[in-house]
């Protein structure tokens, strides 16, 4: 532990993004003295004259190699789409369509999504340079090692004071794992992750916009570009994630350094990845899987009279909406969550669509739900009886839910999620060939084949 | 103030960058047991169809809208070079390049070199959109204008901490710039601040690499991107910057919203904006200058037995090289500079070359320089006087160097400094030109001329 902290939130800020937006939408033009616009033209003048003036310095030379190895675009895949872009929009494009779900893997430990940040850039990193699929796995587990070695370093003080960790410890991932990939040695890496770690990007305030997803995205590009610079013989500092003024300093009051020493190389991080079986929030994870197991039970809907649920005061306060109004209020309602696990087997993507949020019998079902808390059921868990209207009474307790470490999704359960995801974009036999070229990864010579399935 | 800390730095943290690197670089392929090699695969194949069932999400359609903004590339020029990269690499290239000699401009109150990220974005833009000079220089003005006054509401906390605040803030001055330049409305422009609140750039451990000038840079670079996404409809938290788990609360514990709304449209930030005449950090200008003026009095350095120099104990502590090897360590030897300026009257980055650090004359002249701490003297000011050969004492005192708000380069002066750096790059004549475009910058009807004159 480095620093101590008192955390305070000021709740009652002006709203100055507002007013700053305004401000800048608004002021007229030249809307000043001519003293302020003749600084303008200085500013300029100064700006300019140094920006030639360096123009042959080594940084410089470093950074455009770096860029220009953008181009010719496009260059790599966009994933379901027919476009392609320059590989470092690709890292930025996959990154945000993998997390824009919130389907995506996650480190229990950290709340990190590892894979956005490191998988997005490898990808179009491994398109571009023809790399094998055993070196991207490789650097896919090393990468994500690094992404979550450091993110118990600073866990979870870091979060919570409000930075969103899959995206301000994913760059560190993505560069560690494009280094990797581009086979530099441990000096360039060491700067590869330097660069790196002058970009943490994310912050939780963002959480039900765009910039979540962006997190990932941005993440994966700041780190391929950091690779790509330090293969070229750009500089940063070799204690940039430790120094005082280094990376894990400066985010979080908490760095417990041997997060990242303790069995390096022997222990990894990806070990402790898990997958989501539910589109939804993992508090609702244990409700929507017994009522799951109550449908496997051959429990109809128009049985039941009543769903008791009693659940960990967490769960409601995070997801007790009762009348859902769309598909993204479905996913923080409880209530939504047992009844498309009793109705549907299922709560993926397409069970938190705005029509079936609100249809009328996916209404009544979770009309049904009566929510009440305990506080001596554990948060991953979830008591769940079906009152039915011949009397019976049907009970499950889900002690760990599906997805989770303790009871993770089986190859099969992954394979369906798969096809529920790909199925509607690149049809089902596609998604059979690509899901096949992915368990095949590590025989893979190039990653082309697997690219172009991904094209509809 | 939203939050008390107590900053107390671990200085022993263990060289985990270092660690991280040597583990990449180094860990053999495939070195872990089948289980974990199936989870590498399980983690692809989750993250992979999490990308291709988003494919057609609003998120990914709008993100990909503004990426294919920067193609097909070349579209903008890297100043002072032949090459043309796509805007976002040009944005972030001549922010590199203008802030590599550390001779940019200071707003004094925070430490912002403002221009470096919100020009470099601008440009760039405007030459690929054939915007006028007149509304660059308007978003320059209320671009400026954001970043300093957001950096007026964090300093001095956040910079303490150990923040680089050039890029912490400048991507919210680039994105605010690039917005007014866009014409986006204010609904928009606040997209695009808080897309670019997400991505502060920059460590003060960086400060001697070339990451140090990668911060403004890669802040124009976030800022053109999020200005780019906020058109297209990307969407970010409105409050992103003063929420309690926004910008602003989670990197600073100081948070002065007042900085942000007083006077604003009123009061310009731009207006305490600074220009260094000598490529060295501030607090040896006053002792150049010093040296400089004494050289105006017809004081040649044979003359000179003994240079007595009186300054702040800040002074020798950050400056305080007795005998520099080369150019970078003569920038933090207030030995040299006085050397420099009594040789030469200048101290630009040609007198920082590593030729002219070791130059006999201009080692003798500095072992002529004797320093003494004063703490009556400002550290603003210096207090120095030539005890000649003759036994003749010539004395300066300056309360407030050349390039301080109290006396503010002339246009002229900038013009010297213009020249300096310009014309061994692209020559006398192209930047006299050069110049004389950058001074009606206000009449021009685009950028495209003064671009090509930059391109040698």
């Amino acid at each position: 532990m480095a620093r101590n902290t008192q955390v305070a939130a000021d709740h009652n800020a002006p709203p100055v993004t507002r007013v700053l937006a305004e401000y800048v939408a608004k002021h007229p033009s030249r809307g000043w003295s001519d003293t302020v616009d003749h600084e303008a033209h200085r500013t300029f003048l100064n700006w300019f004259g140094c920006a030639v003036g360096a123009a042959r310095h080594e940084a410089v030379e470093a950074a455009l190699a770096a860029v220009q190895v953008l181009q010719p675009a496009p260059q790599a895949t966009v994933l379901g789409r027919s476009e392609k872009v320059d590989i470092a929009s690709a890292a930025l494009l996959n990154g945000i369509s993998s997390h824009t779900f919130d389907f995506d893997d996650t480190h229990l430990k950290t709340i990190i999504h590892p894979a956005g940040p490191v998988a997005s850039a490898l990808l179009a990193l491994a398109e571009l340079n023809g790399s094998s699929g055993r070196s991207l796995l490789d650097a896919l587990v090393l990468g994500i090692d690094v992404a979550c070695r450091l993110g118990n370093t600073v866990y979870p003080e870091h979060y919570d004071r409000g930075w969103h960790i899959t995206g301000t410890t994913g760059m560190l991932g993505a560069a560690a794992g494009c280094a990797r990939l581009l086979g530099l040695d441990a000096d360039r890496t060491a700067m590869a992750l330097g660069i790196a770690a002058s970009q943490p990007i994310g912050l939780r305030e963002q959480f039900g916009t765009m910039t979540k997803p962006f997190h990932p995205g941005g993440a994966a590009r700041a780190g391929l570009m950091a690779a790509l610079m330090a293969q070229r013989g750009f500089t940063a500092s070799p204690k940039a994630i430790e120094a005082p003024r280094g990376w894990a300093q400066v985010v979080s009051t908490k760095c417990d350094w041997n997060e990242v020493t303790d069995e390096l190389g022997e222990r990894f991080e990806i070990s402790f990845n898990s997958y989501k079986p539910f589109a939804c929030g993992i508090v609702i994870h244990p409700s929507i899987d017994a009522c799951v197991q109550l449908r496997g039970r051959g429990i109809a809907p128009e049985q039941v009279e009543r769903i008791e649920l009693k659940v960990h005061s967490l769960v409601l306060e995070l997801t007790g909406k009762k009348e859902p109004a769309d598909g993204l209020q479905g996913k923080f309602s409880v209530y939504h969550g047992c009844a498309a696990g009793l109705l549907f087997g299922r709560a993926a993507e397409e069970e938190f669509a705005d029509a079936i949020v609100t249809r009328p019998d996916v209404v009544a079902l979770r009309r049904k739900v009566v929510a009440t808390v305990d506080d001596r059921i554990d948060e991953a868990s979830a008591d769940v009886t079906a009152v039915l209207v011949d009397g019976r009474r049907e009970h499950v307790f889900v002690e760990h839910a599906i997805g989770s470490l303790q009871r993770p999704m089986s190859d099969d359960d992954l394979a369906r999620k798969f096809h529920g995801l790909a199925d509607p974009v690149i049809g089902a036999q596609r998604s059979s060939t690509l899901l096949a070229g992915c368990r095949a990864l590590a025989e893979a010579g190039d990653l082309h084949a697997l690219t172009a399935l991904a094209r509809p």
